[in-house]
């Protein structure tokens, strides 16, 4: 079965998948291995739910798909099961937490739970996580804040994996950028990376035997190619925009890791097994502490409705704002299943028994 | 004269200019023809010494020579010389304040200020800024709260004057985002519009006769393009990361037009002489909030370090921090004198004259 075509915003492509299981399912299985890994009870509950949500949500790539790496992330230590994000130092509407190298998605989600809870208190909240592991899918703690109402704002450093403008190593990270705008009707939510294509859509592009839409790196020979298996013998993906997306993923490691005084993407080890100990900001701003929430709402909706009047460049194919599709997948996956390769399932099914294993 | 090469960072591109005028002559012209047009004598002076700064500073295109443009915007009623931004509500540290239409610059100013103020208090400030006019460079903004030690984050909306990603009308704007980083040797500052190219460096890049370095938008068939000339006839510049930056400057217009309650992008004239009554954001960290700010330092020259050790794709030009070369820029101008295209220096001490007889 293919699924609907990639979304205009964020990494993911369309993959073929054989099956449809119900989110509970999913869910449950999901928190079965966790337990056994050393999670406590409610902690699987909630670190499953969140993968189960990111494939819920069409995010396949850091959803249920990513579970069997992040096993072994637990697996290898990188990844502290037992170990819970903590605030060690807070000043008014801001706070330094440590993420003691816990599971990354209870720790973002902890980080940003914090950041709101401040900005109702002073109007904008500020939490600077360090210590902590991958989030997984970056989006989820845009959704969460603009699903409570709130505009979040986060981002993460990450290993090494891209290089600068202007160099052929990879020095910087893709650094994704979080962005969640709250609508009564749907938020408006942007979660983007700062390389023009990750490498597991080069993959996917090469896989198919197709060219990339736009050019997204440099060849062995530094000419700028469409060829995804070029980029792929070269490590020399495009950070998006040229020198504006290596400069913004600049400053967003930096910012990071200054106010974390955590690690930056440079300390970081390049092996994504052990991609353990980054950086990450939540900001929360609270549009209705001004009061006039109702006038905010229109203004949103007053600027979705601009993007859809435009006209689009392919008839038929309307202007999109980030986020838009995410909802009717939600629903459609919610009411099918969520769609998830018999293979990988089976592999998942399967870690029941060695996680038990792997406790004695 | 030509001036050193264009920077990685910003739309500034190299100018022939024909004179060098010291600073001071620089900033006392200005003021005096704003003072004849209204200006109080001290808020004409900082106004005036923001334009030098941007031309001390190498961003050519938002300072002296963007002069006379600021000019007629406020004889056209655009700008009112005499309107001072005002809070207008605020909880913790969160305000919304009125730009009143006061002149862009000053205004964006005193909101930094306020914002930098409230990040000392409460570790993060937040001020929104609506109902103001054009900042002129946005870079200005993240320099100031840098050079304070704070990190300043900044964004504007603008007039519509880019296509969204799958649309060919120009329904977003370029909404450039500012961040400074503080480092004692020099800070850090990106200053990013959401276009790939301005127009004003597509006009140059045509002028020279030249290709752009990478595809800067479509032609009016609908193909990617480095054809200056094409994307001007199309109007049709690409956004930066296509995709990505489309969805940027959507989220950035939403926040800004949200937290101010003013316009969003498609309420704005895409009249640049009467583009006025914009929206904008300032959100200062205090990296010293927390203690420890040495640590914050040191992390912030390692990442330096590690972008400046990367072997870079042409031997003898290493990979650059955003805003590397201004320091350098700066101290040449304070030097030798700003360089003013001499037609251009005729016509605004010209001006002095002029703005006296609208007095009348």
């Amino acid at each position: 079965m293919q699924l609907s075509s990639p979304r205009p915003y964020g990494a993911q492509v369309s993959l073929v998948f054989m099956k449809r299981i119900g989110f509970e399912e999913v869910q449950e299985t999901l928190a079965e291995v966790l337990r056994s890994l050393g999670f406590a009870a409610e902690r699987a509950g909630m670190c499953a739910r969140m993968f189960a949500e990111a494939t819920c949500d069409g995010v396949y790539t850091h959803g249920v798909a990513r579970f069997p790496r992040f096993v072994t992330t637990v697996r290898n230590g990188s990844v502290d099961p037992k170990a819970e994000a903590e605030c060690v130092a807070h000043f008014g509407a801001l706070e330094r937490w440590d993420g003691r190298r816990g599971p990354g998605n209870l720790n973002a989600r902890a980080a940003m739970t914090r950041a709101m809870e401040l900005s109702r208190e002073h109007g904008v909240g500020c939490v600077a996580l360090g210590n902590t592991n991958h989030w997984m899918r970056g989006g989820a703690y845009g959704w969460q804040a603009a699903e409570a109402g709130l505009i979040g704002i986060c981002w993460t450093n990450t290993m090494p994996n891209l290089p600068p403008w202007g160099g052929v190593e990879p020095v910087i990270g893709n650094n994704p950028l979080v962005i969640g705008v709250p609508r009564a009707v749907g938020p408006v939510v942007l979660d983007m990376a700062m390389s023009q294509f990750s490498y597991g859509a080069l993959e996917k592009y090469r896989a198919r035997g197709e060219m990339l839409p736009v050019d997204g790196g440099f060849d062995e020979a530094g000419k700028l190619t469409r060829d995804p298996g070029a980029i792929e013998r070269s490590w020399r993906p495009l950070p998006t925009g040229y020198w504006k997306g290596s400069g913004l993923a600049v400053v967003l490691d930096m910012m990071a890791a200054m106010m974390t005084l955590g690690k930056a993407t440079h300390e970081i080890s390049n092996d994504m097994l052990y991609e353990a100990g980054i950086s990450q900001m939540f900001v929360a701003l609270n549009p209705r502490a001004l009061g006039a929430a109702d006038r905010a709402e229109q203004i949103a909706d007053g600027i979705v409705a601009s993007l859809h009047g435009c006209k689009p460049a392919e008839a038929g194919r309307p202007v999109r704002y980030p986020g838009e599709q995410t909802l009717r997948i939600r629903e459609e996956n919610r009411r099918l299943g969520l769609p998830v390769d018999e293979g990988l399932w089976e592999q998942i099914a399967g870690m029941r028994a060695e996680g038990s294993d792997s406790e004695r």
